[in-house]
């Protein structure tokens, strides 16, 4: 099963159901009315929710609309348009590896068992065709491509397995960082406010059946394909090399607190030890060129610059559909604007 | 105004508004079913939450109900029941300086003037009267009593002044800290995940023109008087040694991304360079033990002992009600018992 979600009218969105070939899409209407609410109430919802997407992958569901018209119109907001907690693991220790050789650090030992994990902001998530504003390109804008799962309630203290039993969807995240500002943000010790901007999410999550033996571990057995301007700049597999799968950073999240349904879990940027297949950030290519060529060459991102995050199935299929935005300079609000 | 939340139906609960002096309380029912919407529908909202507020405070609503006696019976939840993000900042370098003392360190130069803050979880948050559930007493159990405010919406850049425009609701909240996973957790560099629980807010949150003069510059000037299984533990002014105001903390959150209508920024643990008024959380009152005694003698939390967390008016009225919690052991909920 396939989920997005409309924007409107409230903040939460508007819960719809999308077939397989994320062409035509229904409203979940009265089943549920937002994804925050299915997530709520998934063991009622989700069989009502099956059944949607039965009569719809059928063709035989009456009030079906084109779902790529309403994404190029910008109608479609993240499938889940804003989370309580966004907890972003860091399981590829080739991503850190590459950030620490370039100031001549190693990856501390704890790392391949202690995972590394942030909390992030996610009030107001990103539609996968939304453009990434910024107030300066001198941040040091970069995309940062990655898988999460959307969770149902996981208890404190839960095991991986029990974790894992919570995975309640699969999505791809941008989340959006601003490389000059990090330094000296981590230097404080605290982790990120200002070095992450809001992520944003593909058109449509997945549940995790969807992705038949790609989905092993609580890893995701493909490769993420990003492109900036429409070159590539990788397409990692997202089930090599990553340290820790989902299951075992949902449960690192939830040692000491319980995680409530709709919490938004990250893998961290997708990387493999391989560097020929590319970067899933700006950030590791450069890091690359500065330990390689003595310098880095690649540039961050652009006012006007496209980013595309995809994933694609055996048959080329896409299967959470494609983040693709541009970075745009942010104005504010005119006031008494809001809702 | 002073405004609750009631626990229930959905996970947001129901608004009520509650008089000052905390006796009576009414639901706003048809004008803001739950804190998020008036919060996020604050312009249209607010006038008529201030009519209810007019009426009860004349005695002359008739749906009125004991708010004392809710509070009693736990079905009082926290103001805000969820917030999408929760910001605490780190106000008052009293509580830094001690915390880095007492490891020979420093309060670095630039902390006097771009804030420490770190990004928490604040999905599911503790009413006043909720235990504070933990899994073992060996993760040193502390509280952290603070000063937050909950926001409207806010742009991207926003100015002190801005932010201190946005500012709807001030209240009082107890960050638990879990003091021996945080070494560990700080030293990978990416903040607190396991280091932090459930947060808890006091009874009511007020609009900041109910606290007069004594809210002033971001600042509430008021006492914060903390105990620990009824002993005094501390009464440090809020208003004193606070290098940073809540305006200056929201505009520092919002330097690179919108917050949206119910972030809740917080001060950081009250702290006073004067430590005859004792602290808002035991690991200072320890760190000051260690560097005077050679050890640190005040005990971390147990299972059955009790926290309170107040702040006090002029004529010795409880501003935000108390948060009064008991440590418990956590067990996780059965199987299908949740919602």
């Amino acid at each position: 099963m396939k989920l997005a979600s409309l924007k409107g009218p409230s903040r939460d969105g508007t819960l719809v159901v999308v077939n397989r070939a994320l062409t035509r899409a229904v409203k979940a209407g009265a089943v549920a009315p937002t994804m925050q609410h299915a997530l709520e109430h998934w063991d009622a919802v989700a069989p009502k929710l099956r059944d949607v997407a039965a009569t719809l992958e059928g063709g035989n569901e009456r009030h079906a609309f084109d779902f790529q018209a309403a994404l190029g119109e910008g109608r479609v907001d993240a499938p889940l348009p804003r989370a309580y907690e966004w907890l972003d693991g860091s399981a590829y220790l080739s991503h850190v590896e590459r950030v620490r050789r370039a100031r001549n650090d190693k990856v501390p030992e704890s790392f391949y068992k202690d995972p590394l994990m942030y909390q992030g902001g996610a009030g107001s998530m990103m539609g996968a065709r939304d453009p990434i504003r910024v107030l300066a390109e001198e941040w040091g804008v970069d995309l940062e491509g990655e898988v999460a799962a959307i969770v149902g309630d996981v208890a404190m203290g839960a095991t991986p397995r029990q974790a894992a039993d919570a995975i309640r969807l699969v999505t791809l995240v941008n989340d959006v960082s601003f490389r000059r500002l990090i330094p000296a943000e981590l230097a404080k010790g605290f982790g990120f406010v200002n070095g992450k901007g809001a992520n944003a999410l593909a058109p449509v999550a997945v549940t995790p059946d969807e992705l038949g033996e790609k989905w092993a571990e609580g890893r995701l057995h493909l490769r993420l394909v990003c492109e900036v301007n429409g070159k590539r700049l990788g397409n990692p597999d997202a089930g090599t090399d990553a340290q820790f799968g989902l299951d075992e950073l949902i449960a690192h999240a939830a040692k000491t607190r319980e995680l409530a349904a709709g919490t938004l879990v990250g893998t961290g940027t997708i990387s493999n030890h391989d560097k020929s297949v590319g970067y899933a950030c700006l950030m590791e290519a450069r890091l690359v060129e500065q330990v390689e060529l003595g310098e880095a060459k690649t540039p961050f991102l652009h006012f006007g610059d496209r980013v595309k995050i995809e994933m694609l199935g055996a048959s080329g299929e896409s299967i959470f559909g494609a983040i693709d935005q541009r970075v745009e300079k942010y104005s504010p609000p005119a006031l008494g604007a809001g809702e």
